[in-house]
């Protein structure tokens, strides 16, 4: 038996309830990786992401790298013990952040250089340094350094940067080598296109991966569009290995996702929407801002086993961030967390019990209905 | 027997230990209070702040009664409901906050009108309605208005100012009435003057009232003036009742304080601090800002009970500062209220086992030694 497996338990339509198990603990998939950029999942003490049921988090090559460095991390025992999560880490390849957060990069077909977005200091990223820093900061999944191609993109643009990643995602393999119990998940791009998703695919089961991602979404295609590419993408991918869609997304992309296969996602809309004061419940989305919850005593969901969900009140939270304390953001990013992996439990107990589509239709009906005003 | 009483368990010089009994639980003197300005000690849960052996809070008038307001808070069940805390919460009058942080603000016999300092509005505080706010707060120690005499003062300025708070602190007595289980705490004034001091005891004592406050001093007169105050000022009040010295301290204030007879204190040092990337400890105060600490992989106090002193790493607590990471602020917080708790503990210890001036030595000793670096 492999260090690192992937079964699954159960199918409903294409939706799939499976289970990654690694050393460092079990990953019940459908999975929601709560984002932990630099080293911290923001406002949260790590037993608190733990008690929302989060099995894994993400931690942010690109930024871990920079800050504190990556041979520093591994001198200090690596990114586990740094910040005191025991359980399993997938770390990205950086590629996203040098593209999206960094000047001066240039590309050439060894990597990309570019200047830190923290002191402008120079840097190197090469699929075989980004899987080296991985391995350093201790990543339990690490993925591949691609190329999000850019939305939109042409044909020829497509295939292009498709055929780059997928060199580099043999290079990243390659670098990868022998982990024992850790694990390497390649990257399907090709845009929009059918055809060069299939390519992708074929690429990426030629060199073999532990899990697939499928990249180049959530880029500002739309729900539609994202839809659309999952319908064909996701069963290019092998069958018997986890499926991630990367960087997404709001519930009801979850949901459509889940519907269309993918086992595993990662965002930081539940993190970055609570320290803005947006809760997200089974009845939609609550800005605690407005000026209707100040004596509203319900809490956001009072069946909730978060205490954040259930033990203050909307009053309460509309106060703290009318206040600016720092409690409202520490507060509503507990509950939206909690919310999250409460959604995620709930579609693997329906794709278990064989009741998904039933699932999504209360799912968006509950959602339609929207919040009950106070009394 | 009252529903709120103090008794002395044992004294040690002039250190005092006491127990104050309330309905909402018992408070261990000599006490800390954390300071929750807005209904929210900063960054901290509830029983974040009850884990440090906290047994008491603060709550501030002047920001109350601004937001949500008063009537608003005693509609919505109170302020320990509103905030989860359970325990006793002891309320200022306000009129500390309007001199320092209101404009337009205009004294008379009657009391203080002022605008407010977050939208301009007008607002009026007299010793009635500070008293009624706070009820309506449903605060368990409740201040009389006062005014905070500005530092330096002439004898006739110290004098008419004191005269006014010992009007106010009758009305004020007089308007919170009979209240089963809450308890009204005058304040003593005076400046540096023992005369005034002497005299305005004798105005509370002829009120009369269930605990006794020194105000006044920690308003930049510095260490060595607050001590001298202290030496003869806090031995004219009540040795009966509880004595609190307001706004007061660093933990080396702390000890001198408790050495002269202090039982009380609040400060919002702990929580401030902590939220600068500042930790108190026993070998005195490190800033965990500093570049010395980025691979110290000591825990800040690897005894302590408290998850933040003996869980993270100095090399972590450095990269949340350096990072921005609203985590490093939750920590130090938190580490600084169990310092906080921690000291006060074992000065009880001390008092009780009568060691407290070999305890003093033992504390000034370490601090004087400073921080052990790495290695």
């Amino acid at each position: 038996m492999s260090l690192f497996s992937f079964s699954l338990k159960a199918q409903d339509g294409k939706a799939r309830r499976g289970e990654i198990l690694t050393p460092r603990g079990d990953i019940q998939t459908p999975a929601f990786m709560p984002v932990g950029t630099a080293a911290s999942v923001k406002g949260m003490l790590p037993e608190q992401v733990r008690s929302t049921g989060a099995d894994i988090i993400l931690g942010n090559t690109y930024h871990l790298m920079l800050r504190p460095g990556a041979e520093e991390m591994a001198a200090m025992g690596g990114l586990h013990q740094f910040m005191r999560w025991e359980r399993p880490i997938l770390t990205d390849s950086g590629g996203y952040q040098v593209m999206s957060l960094t000047k001066l990069r240039k590309m050439s077909e060894e990597g990309v250089t570019f200047q830190s977005h923290i002191d402008g200091s120079k840097h190197r990223l090469t699929p075989e340094r980004s899987m080296e820093i991985q391995r350093l900061l201790g990543s339990d999944i690490q993925m591949v350094l691609d190329e999000c191609t850019p939305y939109p993109a042409t044909h020829d643009e497509a295939r292009l940067s498709m055929e780059q990643s997928m060199r580099w995602a043999a290079r990243s393999k390659e670098a990868f080598g022998s982990q024992p119990g850790h694990a390497c998940f390649g990257i399907q791009q090709g845009s929009t296109f059918e055809d060069l998703r299939q390519r992708s695919s074929e690429a990426l089961r030629e060199i073999g991966f532990d899990g697939y991602a499928v990249g180049g979404l959530a880029v500002g295609e739309g729900q539609g569009v994202m839809f659309q590419v999952l319908g064909f993408a996701v069963d290019m991918l092998p069958e018997d290995h986890p499926r991630y869609l990367m960087g997404v997304g709001k519930p009801d992309d979850l949901v459509g996702a889940v519907a269309r296969g993918i086992d595993m996602f990662d965002c930081v809309l539940p993190t970055r929407s609570g320290r803005h004061g947006q809760a997200f419940t089974r009845r939609g989305t609550v800005n605690l801002r407005n000026a209707r919850h100040a004596h509203d005593m319900r809490p956001l969901d009072e069946e909730s086993p978060c205490p954040a969900s259930s033990q203050f009140s909307r009053a309460y939270l509309h106060h703290l961030f009318k206040s600016g304390e720092l409690l409202g953001q520490i507060l509503l990013t507990w509950h939206n967390l909690a919310y999250y992996q409460e959604l995620m439990k709930a579609m693997r107990e329906a794709i278990e019990a064989g009741c998904f589509e039933a699932f999504c239709d209360d799912f968006h009906k509950l959602r339609a209905e929207g919040d009950i005003p106070a009394l």
